[in-house]
């Protein structure tokens, strides 16, 4: 299992993705699902994956060596898509692709299915962020509900609904994807630290903060401690039942 | 879609089901989900439903009508039951052959499968609780997690992981439960007020409070209002990234 969030607000976007990968409960892995492309000042790609592990490597395979655009009828890649959306088409493409070249090899239990989040900017374009379904088709991140999330998404989704607004500043906004991330690993063991974190600003083909969490970060064990302690004193203080 | 919690806390039992049914998102009714037998103050025996509703409501059916003891021959109901396990035993083989009496309906995208909560306490032995899954299995509420859910379980599970304990009193319990049903129906529209509640102390035959409550319930409004205000509060003061 997988938890990624993608987060665009008004001053920018984010994007979280755990690190742990399960075949099983018993054979659990590391594996980075979120990856940077560009990110030199023009183009800043960033895409997080969850599913099967084979599925979203290779789509992002077929990408990086180029797919047809089939207008053109060229081959783009992550250094040619002259847009976001463009590139989360293609991938969508990509991931089709693969998806269905799997399907011989369907059986009970196995899944091939895989969703990824692609943001970013190209060539000062407004950050954009999508959701690219395993079918292929996208949806696009818009201010009303200013998140997408792929995974194990349930456990912290309540936290996104109720803190989370458009115009909620970018380092507030990172706060809670981390919380909304924590009550995810607190209840689901296929979900870990460390966390890749990426933080950019509007319309920047540039990440301010590309980063790994790691399982000793003072900051987020602190925040994690107090989130719960504070969750704690907050239901305390609630009014008993009257009934 | 249904949320049920079932909670066996040291003082007592209480379970707590929402009212919605759907079939898709454009067929939303209201229907009981929690269901008592005999709270006579010698037998209490409650029911909670999840999944589909033909299901439940034929294994509660076939259960009123009376099933046969495998070992002993002799049919058993709600009256007869001799203790809590004999109850949920009894129910999840009804459960079964309901199911499997259906399997011949199948078709992709409708799943006849549901689980069952049962719980209470029979002849003054200690209250117990049990989910009794499609396949007629069953698993039972220890003091290590004190609750068991069933339906759309994800969203308001990690408020119960944070505060319920087997220690924590019973009216702070249903307080609790409350919270764990606020966050699922603000996330999934499939559940809904009014929420059936039931409050049994530890080994009682009759339950304590046997009540619905509504949507324009005053506690329960301002429950959800204060909890909202205080999470966005507690959420606030957190410290905000050094990164």
């Amino acid at each position: 299992m997988t938890y990624c969030i993608g987060m665009l607000v008004r001053e920018g976007l984010i994007l979280m993705a755990d690190t742990r990968t399960n075949a099983g409960v018993d054979n659990i892995s590391t594996y980075r699902k979120l990856r940077l492309y560009g990110n030199d000042g023009k183009r800043l790609i960033a895409v997080a994956s969850a599913g099967s592990l084979s599925t979203t490597q290779g789509a992002i395979q077929r990408v990086t060596k180029g797919v047809p655009n089939p207008e053109t009828g060229k081959y783009e890649n992550w250094g040619t898509f002259p847009s976001i959306y463009d590139a989360a088409v293609a991938t969508g493409r990509a991931l089709r692709q693969v998806r269905d070249s799997m399907k011989d090899l369907a059986q009970p239990g196995v899944n091939f299915d895989a969703t990824l989040l692609v943001g970013g900017s190209i060539n000062g374009e407004p950050s954009r962020l999508f959701l690219v379904y395993s079918a292929g088709n996208t949806i696009e991140c818009a201010p009303d509900t200013p998140y997408l999330q792929i995974g194990e998404l349930k456990y912290g989704k309540p936290i996104l609904d109720r803190a989370l607004h458009f115009d909620t500043p970018l380092n507030e906004a990172m706060k809670i994807g981390l919380l909304s991330l924590d009550s995810t690993m607190r209840a689901n063991l296929a979900v870990g630290l460390p966390i890749d974190l990426l933080v950019a600003d509007a319309g920047a083909g540039q990440a301010r903060i590309n980063m790994r969490i790691e399982e000793s970060d003072d900051y987020y064990l602190n925040l994690s401690l107090q989130w719960h302690q504070k969750l704690a004193k907050a239901t305390e203080e609630l009014p008993l039942p009257p009934y």
